[in-house]
């Protein structure tokens, strides 16, 4: 293993993204410094020039700022408290997808430590990192962004949202949300469509469709939601209960589990047998509550 | 009310769907007979110059072609059968949203009076009707498509899918599956960075980007489930369900339901117990089964 010399930024956690990051900053040419739980998956960075840290004390210490991406908050914080005195005056760019109360967590373990902290939640995949449609929202002090802002964007096109570190995550845990629920809807009827005779790519183009019309109804919904306006008889509630449950069964007719479908037509129940039935579907936004 | 003289084109059923089909054709210079269950409705169209007919029968048996657009198949099987022998020799296009079933039955009701028919699955608002992004998908027989598509195009932009009657509708239920998946996905998105302290309209724009990064997704993930390949690693069974895992527990930390993503998580479940943890996300479309 070589020895650590003075490097320009450190990254520690060498999975698919870690290894984005810090190859993507050696092509930069930075000098980076990087250490991972298990050694193995270091050595093509190391041949191509970065250098191995013993320890993540010693990764924090090659340098003045570190990139921290491994599973969750409890290795972020297991490595700053293994690391404990060095991170005095440096700076840590959390880089972990987890909630806003560990990433709120991690900042005060951070300034207990006397280093600053940014916490970032990367929106794409390992495979744009380094390339124009990399996304990267970030959180914490806005003079600690500034001050390696450069460095961020040869990783991704930041977004620096607030002073409050949770915040990224905060946005990460909703974007998460709504990816995920459109996957598995995409997949969802993907499935019911295969179950009617239309094959998947056959089906996708229409999908492509409803995906076109999305904007102008998310943009409605979010602006009327927040004048606590329900309005619009478009999607009232009392229409779009009749027609999930044409939905559902039309779903159970093909064998196929509609358990989404049905937390949604919940929902919209809670709403109509709270005397909302004339009301836009927007009201379901108070009806999502557990209980 | 004004007596039946012979018109181009019917229209029964006057929600506020029918009401813009008719209104649409009325624009486009056709001669249009109306008929819906409660006369009320028809009045701004009367105005207009709408023909009021005394019965569905009396409807049908004013023009070639009727459109029907009624709250669902039960209604339309309703109307065929009141009106029995006027069937015979004109076409019928059936706008009301059901199962493929149902549009089959319909189909076979029409026939055995005589008749011909078309279904059809409009795909957008009844705002939309009559402009460039309204669109509409057929089935049935091409020759009878071919025979109406004038009068189609000015309501929507069509497009015929098979000769197959039931089509329209199985693209109709994947479609509305799809959309309502989405839209619950964005709402409960929404309510949970709401709870974050993030408004709707400060989560909008970050939504967008999540919306932008789909159509690629869609199309790979279709490409693979045709091939039944599922060998992507970038969207792997057991690291979203690690990822799934946090977002239900963030969004469970929120006081929020988080019954969809639970129902993805118990898709991902059987398919890792079934040994496919390592491979795609698209092995779901196989365990989505019910039971």
């Amino acid at each position: 293993m070589p020895t650590t010399a003075q490097a320009t930024v450190t990254v520690i956690g060498l999975g698919p993204m870690g290894r984005a990051l810090a190859g993507t900053l050696i092509k930069a040419d930075e000098t980076v410094a990087v250490w991972n739980r298990t050694p193995g998956t270091a050595s093509p960075l190391l041949e191509r020039g970065a250098q191995w840290a013993n320890s993540p004390a010693e990764a924090i210490a090659a340098s003045p700022v570190t990139l921290i991406n491994v599973v969750d908050h409890d290795a972020v914080d297991q490595i700053l408290s293994s690391a404990e005195s060095v991170v005095e005056g440096r700076s840590i760019i959390g880089l972990t997808s987890d909630t806003p109360e560990r990433a709120r967590h991690t900042a005060r373990l951070v300034a207990d430590r006397g280093g600053r902290y940014l916490d970032g939640a990367i929106m794409t995949p390992a495979y744009t990192i380094g390339t124009p449609s990399a996304s990267i929202l970030l959180s914490g002090p806005r003079e600690l962004f500034a001050e390696h802002q450069a460095l961020i964007e040869h990783l991704a096109t930041p977004t620096w949202l607030d002073d409050e570190p949770g915040r990224a995550a905060a946005h990460d845990v909703a974007l998460l949300d709504l990816f995920w629920s459109t996957i598995s809807g995409f997949l969802h009827a993907t499935a019911l469509a295969r179950a009617e005779g239309i094959s998947p790519t056959a089906f996708v183009p229409f999908a492509h469709g409803i995906r076109e019309i999305l904007p102008a109804i998310f943009d409605g919904f979010a602006e009327r939601a927040e004048q606590n306006r329900h309005d619009d008889p478009v999607s009232m509630i009392r229409s779009i209960r009749a027609s999930l449950a044409h939905l559902i069964s039309a779903t159970h007719d093909r064998g196929l589990d509609a358990a989404a479908l049905e937390a949604m037509r919940g929902y919209l129940d809670r709403a109509e047998r709270a005397g909302h039935g004339e009301d836009e579907v927007t009201r379901i936004l108070e009806t999502m509550s557990r209980g």
